[in-house]
């Protein structure tokens, strides 16, 4: 695909894009990042990543590669992490060795810009072999509130493993296949851990937090505590075991593009049992913490490091 | 529909909320403002609002508040806008006298998340006759960019004037009407400043920034330049003059709350003519600030101030 591939050893995995315009682009701006490649030199600063994960939150994303970093022993010895995506305040993105860590915001379109420049960012720095984990915070349905759920498959409002992304107006179906072999590896990882419950599970992926959820507490809502129960309970025989914003557009995009992607979300509370976070802030960053101890302990795992002390 | 309301002057018009299970809740935590009705006194911080402005970019909301402070004369000698939000980092919100500037991130799920805890707060502060306006950015179809479009109607993808929220898995229509009245004032208010073109037209919300809106410099493109032409065409046949990816949710939310709503946004590129925003980042930071002056002046006029010399 990429003529910059060819001389690559055979047997590694290229991130594709599938875009016969970009070769024909004299410079190609992200716009969002405030990266380009006519401003930066992309190999030289992102060629060695091997692990990308993204959240909503930019302050996760900048503990992450703080935590990251202690994990691999690849600490700063000023603690400085500057944020690479710094003149602008869409996205904030940190690196620490073969990690990338990077915001997106809240929802399917927020990601969605995110994802389309991190795969060409990734595509124009040649990388290679790059394992994308979606670390985020969730709403359970049966199960203790601080459970990890581990993406098994993606699924919409009406349970269906499908995303649909409108081009010129018409709606295309897109698969929201994640990688089920490093579902598993991750799930064996937190069961090495034994810190805390962790499962492999369907996430609902909505398009709103309150009506799109059966939440009660919105500025709207048309349906009884009955309605919701009721679906919930739906969601929950389908094999729904917690509900996000972001997983159907990650895991089709990802798809795509050949990367091998996971998503990895805590439960905040019990959806059967409340819609208000009204636990304390102390418990609910606490509860934050379990996707990035699972995936640092797991990126940790195949890079062969070992606990710096 | 809300008791506290009952001996309120009658030709007053209230924020309505259209949620009968927010009078059983003790309390209600604005999870994503960091904000809630036991730990703060909204009424007390909120209750004089009268025009609410939201954008998406949190960097842009600050730089709004420091505007229309100046434009009201109400600037803090200390030049402090603090962030009311300072305890998340979703959202960022600022206030002066009776503006407050909240910003909502990219995208229909992340403007709705706002707009929901928005709505609860000026309905919990007893606000009333409260003018909400988006400033945004936007691409344009077919005018020269800088052109501000004051929104008529927001359409969908085929060019429909209508939003769809999924609710309980089943999907519900909703209309995307703005307020005619104050597009019409919006617009008056820009002839007389004369200081850059303005339209009333059509705004067309996405739900993708790349192939949503038939980019070709995305990660994935199917279609060629002529596919793009052709749908930008038809849009431009139905009236759409710019395209963005929040005011379809923006205008149906404000709508059921009997708020009167505009949007403003600025258009920074025509799109017939190339979907990269390659201009200087001093040309396009000088062209976002469209929206705001025009905005700055509205409210200037309603509230009968004067500049201060």
């Amino acid at each position: 695909m990429d003529p910059g591939h060819e001389n690559q050893d055979s047997s590694s995995c290229p991130v594709y894009v599938h875009n016969p315009h970009l070769k024909m682009m004299k410079e190609d701006l992200l716009y969002h990042f405030n990266l380009g490649t006519s401003t930066h030199n992309l190999p030289a600063l992102f060629s060695d990543i091997k692990f990308v994960c993204v959240g909503g939150s930019p302050w996760r994303m900048k503990s992450f590669i703080e935590y990251i970093a202690g994990e691999l022993g690849l600490e700063d010895p000023k603690s400085d992490y500057p944020n690479i995506c710094a003149g602008t305040d869409r996205y904030a993105m940190y690196k620490v060795g073969p990690v990338l860590s990077v915001s997106h915001g809240m929802g399917i379109p927020s990601i969605s810009i995110m994802l389309h420049e991190l795969l060409k960012l990734l595509h124009h720095a040649h990388c290679t072999d790059v394992t994308i984990i979606r670390i985020g915070t969730s709403g359970g349905i049966g199960l203790e509130p601080g459970t990890v759920v581990i993406t098994k498959q993606s699924v919409d409002a009406t349970f269906l493993p499908r995303f649909e992304q409108v081009i010129l107006g018409k709606t295309v179906v897109r698969s929201t296949d994640l990688d089920t072999d490093l579902a598993e590896k991750l799930l064996q990882c937190s069961n090495r851990l034994n810190q805390f419950n962790a499962v492999i599970a369907n996430t609902m992926c909505t398009m709103d937090f309150y009506e799109g959820q059966a939440r009660l507490d919105g500025a709207f809502c048309s349906y009884t505590e009955k309605d919701k129960q009721d679906y919930l309970a739906k969601a929950y025989a389908s094999g729904v075991r917690n509900i996000e914003m972001e997983s159907s557009v990650f895991a089709a995009m990802c798809k795509l593009s050949g990367l091998k992607a996971a998503v990895v979300c805590v439960t905040l509370l019990d959806r059967q049992k409340g819609d208000q976070l009204s636990s304390s802030h102390e418990v609910l960053h606490n509860l934050q913490q379990r996707p990035q101890i699972l995936v640092g302990h797991f990126i940790k795992s195949q890079l062969g490091s070992s606990r710096k002390i």
